[in-house]
């Protein structure tokens, strides 16, 4: 942490990058950085190749994140990267800045920078929290505002196994420093759309179940999107929901396209969806997988109930 | 503070009393006194019309809760009731015990008790947790469980408007005296009853909102809640669900019972949904409320959605 502290006083010049398809934690660390290097007058810069998502707008400082590269810095400080290739398939850190700094909490970091500030808790925000106090940097509202954010996201909002009893202390100091939990809380999570509530209703009111409860399943007709003017993107997390009822082990969620029935599947802790998912042409992860089917929607169903059937009932 | 001390150590039976159709504050605060009494080597009751919901039976001494009273006692605790009638319509504490304290958090408290200890933060729970700390009760895992569970559930895991620094702090502290985070989150949070997820989905399918979209509603009759096999605990979290949506400032769901029209309201930013409530005959929180009235389904959505249309559009 000292090695840290040192580079940046040091350097002039800092870019600090955070990963592609950022999350909370990755675009609240980055920012936060970014204004506590402004704070000490230096000249900051933040890079992200994609940009920043709309719910994370509110965050002040949010516009100054650059989706381009130019120039180069004393220093690069990489947050919530497990990678360098996590920054940006063809970026190299090292054509940016003579002085690499690596801050992240992924277990399998690959340590690519000159520091490496590693520490496996909640989140980069959590363990940035605890470098600005060795700092002496005195935490703004809207330093505290960014940190909240990576801190809420990335432990699930205070569900996930890593959430502790530091990680609720460092909220509640964050909440000292100004940050408004419920206003964050609220902008973060609680701009659903309209269309996606409502299909969401429509899957969970249609849910089927085999009779043990272990396999759960919803079909959505295309009729029943267009009439509720759900779109793809409205589908998000929709199987979640589905897997996350006690008893059920796998997920299924049946969607009607244009000229194809589209299949989502998830498992809780036993069964291999992925296995389930190629024997219907398709592929993906043991507990997350997918198949396109061209065929009816009715037979669709029928089709992979059976081989869902085959491995549990 | 002080009073309720002195008159907990000179008691010899104590009856712990919460309200009807408890949530996790209720059962949560009403055994985490229990388990003190019972350390001090107390003779303690716990009294509540109705059963545990199936998701807080996890809580150690959750099986001791009764659902009828006999006998006499000492002093007669009521946590989480506004009200002396919140507890059961037909209680009179009176012919319960000689000295009756009242420990709530409601703003509209009507300190029915001889001793009021009432805070207006987010949960019983909290206020309990500073107590017990003057009484310098050792917090076990068991306590610290119980009031997690309470201080989690009313603020909306973190998230309503009166989650403070001074919340997260109590919550770090319960974390550190043993209480389970992510486990205790899982167990209420993601196991899901099939009539819980599919009420959800009829709810939100059938939801209405005014033009604007600032206010939503859902209207779920009694015949639907039976064919759906849903009970009262099963609609947990459904209104926070409604006010989610982007742009919806008041959430009002309408639930038909056998007799009357249960009401509850949530607001986002702006809106004060006590003061609704309360033009209804109801209470409740700026933020959270609620009102029961006794006419049709129809008649009570035209009603209340009148006295809200004069508030937000």
């Amino acid at each position: 942490m000292q090695e840290v502290i040192n580079a940046i006083k040091k350097a002039k010049s800092v870019i600090i990058l955070t990963h592609t398809d950022p999350d909370g934690d990755a675009i609240g660390s980055m920012i936060s950085v970014y204004l506590v290097l402004k704070g000490m007058g230096k000249k900051a810069a933040m890079y992200c190749r994609d940009t920043v998502p709309e719910i994370y707008k509110f965050l002040p400082g949010s516009g100054r994140v650059k989706c381009s590269l130019k120039g180069r810095y004393d220093l690069a400080i990489a947050v919530d990267c497990g990678d360098e290739k996590r920054v940006d398939g063809g970026i190299r850190l090292r054509d940016l800045a003579d002085m690499i700094i690596n801050i992240d909490h992924h277990p399998d970091n690959s340590k690519f920078g000159d520091i490496n500030l590693i520490e496996k808790i909640s989140s980069v925000s959590e363990i940035l929290f605890k470098l600005f106090g060795k700092m002496k940097v005195k935490v703004s509202k809207d330093i505290a505002t960014c940190l909240y954010v990576g801190l809420m996201t990335d432990t699930g909002n205070f569900r996930y196994d890593y959430t502790t009893a530091d990680s609720l202390d460092v909220a509640s100091s964050l909440a000292k420093a100004g940050a408004k939990i419920s206003r964050i809380a609220m902008a973060v999570y609680e701009t659903k759309t309209l269309s996606s509530v409502r299909i969401l209703g429509a899957a969970l009111y249609r849910l089927e179940t085999s009779q043990s409860g272990h396999v759960a399943w919803t079909l959505l007709p295309k009729q029943l999107m267009d009439s509720l003017g759900a779109k793809s993107e409205d589908l998000t997390g929709l199987v979640d929901q589905i897997r996350s009822i006690k008893g059920v082990e796998v997920a299924v969620l049946f969607r009607e396209e244009e000229d194809s029935i589209k299949v989502n599947f998830r498992s809780k802790f036993t069964a291999n969806v992925s296995e389930i998912a190629k024997k219907l042409g398709g592929g993906g992860h043991i507990r997350a997988s997918g198949a396109i089917l061209k065929c009816s929607l009715e037979d669709a169903k029928e089709k992979v109930l059976a081989e869902v059937f085959k491995v549990i009932k």
